[in-house]
């Protein structure tokens, strides 16, 4: 059986596994103040061309979507996203929990259009009753999104000028950053991520890491006394190491985007095989998920070869569903799948 | 330089390891719907001689004590703990953050006295005003407790008396569960925790996982929509697996009492070495944690080759403090460090 | 200046003030544990055909929909509204502060199609993550809408319908209920709604009180301990006879209604006349409020002798505007107003 | 039969229904926005001689505690209180609902000390792991106390001098300030509590209004969004002009304080005639709330024809009560009970 169903499937990039090995009986203090945590920040502030960034590790998505939203924004804030964001839709809830409506504007293909957020932070504070309504405080983009896109640096910098149009921060959800910052034709650097947002994470739980996301706050943003809000959600590991000589693994020798291109590899010619048999994609993506549709009958004899995600329905005959490769995907799997296609 | 700062210093047990090498390009499904979860919950299961208790893997222990505190509580309700419960003190009100009043009783040597509690919850329902007031829903215990103290068997059963007279629920955070059990002396036993508690956790970071901490409701009563709820919380981990393998490997062979049993053999030597030599205790505590009473001057040289826990100041001229072992503590350590007393 | 701004303008009824006058050195308990409170049930109980019913008295209409909605929902639900209901848009985030999800279907006049909810709800279960998404548990529907218009009874048995099936509780906002039950045309009984829902409110704030809304809990459907939940929210008033006396006089002789008919007739002079005129109505409102598409330049010479409601920008040179009238609109100021049109 | 059970047992003061009737059909602006409300503000600020203080109006008290203390404390703080403090004991958990632990030093008669505040405060700085814990942010006092006693000039200077050295701010319960500005022997005025304060609240509902409590933050100190958050909190009462009219009738010819001052006038003769007959007092309570120790066969007796509250149990033959007097209370309600003693 082939398994296609996401980019979370298996362990951790065996480098890492032979850091967890190799460090293992070194006795380092608790709660990200080891010299493993203190190792990836600098690696992870080169990498991003900006020596005074704060850097902070978490375990999960949804944990840091949460912290960071709670964190950065005021009590009368909401945050804008997409409608198809995830943090709209799929985290059950984890930014209302936190006390904070997320507002939600059109998606394009999982994209926010600059023009659109503008319209609809200016018509906010246009309307007379704005004070018995959701401040919107900070926007929340994914990249890539939901279905795989990316933003081009032009379409960042309009974000990013919009945001400072109406005092808004940007945070990008990078649980994937690391297909992105490696896709064919992509202009968005790891610097350019850095200088255009006020926080991002560098997702590792997708990208070769048993689990760990980096969250980065360019210029020395970090809210104050992030550590104890941190505890206070209940997102604060003991054993801080375990994230930092994940990353530190991650940003030595360029290992996070090496293994992410093997991705894009996989995806590249699972994709040209999709074309060359005449499917259609539900949507142009240029990452390492493939949104395919095909028809159920032919869903149906798929399924029995090849674990995908189901994504959507189209029409009463057809369903979008989801090719996703990674860090760990085989060539040899690809070219079984497309075998069966 | 020696360290018995604490026992979370180091990485994990080996065996860990091994597991997570030997499994790491096994596809499996995310969320703990994973293959090594449901074995490591039918261990566990196992275990505690409750074939119907539900099982649930989370990271770490402010966590746990936050999501299974916040899900099983009404909103009106409140939960008891001592005054120097984990809970009320060093977990940065995460358990208020949640929207909960921390209720406290006094501690003797870090244990509730059934007496007092039952005083404390028949004079909240004794009070007129009672309405006005949060209602005592459940009563968070630690075993062993913050000073390294166990509770007997009989004072369990005590607790869990005043628990069914007042309709209260009882929950263990058994962050050092695993150094409790093997305690020369002590009369609880795991199938004890689960036949005498509403939930307790079976603490992993502490005790040779690299993270995580098992969940147990006992009787299948874990809080309906629990996933979701965890999810909420930002505390559902996609690689699930990597709990679920620690675990799995944990309760194989009974690893996880043995390599409890390092730490309470090393405290064993180092206890009496303290004793032999006239030092005085803060509290007799029996498990891996010893708080040793020490002149301010003997402290400041002891620190030149070992690290330790400051605990409080005892007086003017002696400060308390924590001598650790752990699962990894060698002996050669323990036997280097009675050298130097 | 004429003003048909809104129907909260005014003080109270002078029935209201009489009474307030008539008991008032009377000594009393707090906390809704009056005689005055305890009469005002009763009648209301009688009102609506519920001798069950549970009655709680409330300061104001947000804090009624947050304390309402944050007691019958479970941690992991959210409340299904229309993207226009007034706990989506005009409540600074109330609903979300108490960490629940706002969950929205379309609209039409301010109204939700039983069968769009059934296809929102089927098509939640239907999805194979909706575990990692907010559960609906709730629905939340306002009587009359926040665009004056009314379900029809069979409406209303189509909501009941749909939330029998999926096991959602159904909650109608009636902060000008009152305005509602005697609109001509209208087959929905205060006792229909009491039969139909499972929680509501009867609005006093826009209805001739000076401050409060009679929550009703159908059937004694009350949340467990909602007293210590309501004061857990900051709404318990201490001089609860406050809102007794207010009830206890607007459902004496009928009270309540008879003061809802002035507003009635006083709207359906007024819109005859903008019918004669040939004036454009936004949406074909029955009850006290008539929202009229106006030219901008129309509009600015209007507004001169006469104050209203902006309600949105319709194009480039007409607005929407509301003209609400009340228990307190007096004919005379009606016709004034029609002389200006 | 008497009553002396609280402050809060009868309507309003007779020129507060008359200001509610005489202005009952002017039409005005709502949430505060009105003429009433301006006046009212204008008057507190001459009344406090701080020309800039920003003043809201709210409903309760309860509700006023939440509102301030969650506006003006950071997420990882907490408020610092006596043990006996009413957001400590009294409020349901209000605080904590916010997400905040209350935080408890020990009380004298009510009081809180400033040392004890400073050595608390100290001693958390001083804790190697106090960024696990929750920050002191601000401090609660009432004045006068829940036991009825008062602060001194230079007990509050004391408290605002702690509060400067260690960052906090300090907020006042003023649910009864009225009665404490007037009581004989005190040499706090309103300006020296809008001098020392950060926040504090003029009480309405205990001191002669229908409800309505007035909140004060000295030299526009008042958190930025105050409006949309007390909204957020189902605070913001529609028809602002109900408490604006109240406290502009309070503070119209020094109303407040005259009507206080019947309140302290009975406790006089009340107070002598429990010493001329040598009953004990629990506390010695210069205000308007006298606690007496009586034998239980005496206070079974008394309460055939007395209205008290139960304050707590002394030893097993005596009972703590409270009697209080208020703006309402009748001289010869007074002799009558004075009569029966």
């Amino acid at each position: 059986m082939l398994s296609f169903v996401n980019d979370y499937s298996e362990g951790a990039h065996p480098a890492i596994l032979e850091a967890l090995l190799r460090t293992n009986l070194q006795q380092e203090p608790g709660y990200g103040d080891d010299a493993f945590c203190a190792s990836a920040r600098q690696k992870i502030r080169e990498a991003c061309e900006d020596p005074s960034a704060d850097v902070f590790f978490l375990a999960g998505g949804t944990q840091t979507n949460q912290v960071v939203i709670d964190t950065m924004l005021a009590p009368y804030e909401g945050v804008v996203a997409c409608e198809t964001g995830h943090v709209s839709v799929h985290e059950a809830g984890a930014i209302e929990y936190t006390g904070h409506k997320v507002l939600t504007v059109p998606q394009h293909e999982g994209k926010m259009a600059a023009a659109e957020l503008d319209e609809y932070v200016s018509s906010f504070y246009g309307d007379d009753n704005h004070e018995h309504m959701v401040f919107p405080g900070m926007v929340y983009i994914s990249h890539p999104t939901e279905y795989g896109t990316l933003y081009t640096l032009s379409e960042l910098e309009e974000l990013r000028h919009v945001c400072d149009k109406h005092g808004l921060r940007l945070y990008m959800d990078g649980a994937r950053l690391g297909y992105g910052l490696v896709t064919p034709g992509t202009d968005v650097t790891l610097p350019d991520v850095a200088r255009l947002t006020d926080a991002f994470y560098i997702g590792g739980t997708k990208v070769g890491a048993l689990i760990g996301e980096a969250v980065v706050f360019p210029h020395g943003g970090m809210p104050r006394h992030f550590l104890t809000m941190v505890k206070q959600h209940g997102a604060l590991l003991a054993k801080g190491r375990v994230l930092g000589i994940q990353f530190d693994t991650l940003f030595t020798d360029d290992l996070y985007t090496r293994i992410a291109r093997n991705a894009l590899d996989c995806a590249k010619v699972l994709r040209e095989a999709f074309v060359e048999r005449g499917y259609e994609f539900l949507v142009d993506s240029p990452t390492n998920q493939i949104l395919v549709v095909l028809e159920n009958d032919r869903l149906r004899d798929l399924e029995k070869s090849v674990a995908v995600s189901f994504w959507e329905k189209v029409d009463g005959n057809h369903t979008a569903v989801r090719f996703a490769t990674s860090w760990a995907t085989s060539m040899d799997d690809v070219l079984a799948l497309i075998e069966l296609l």
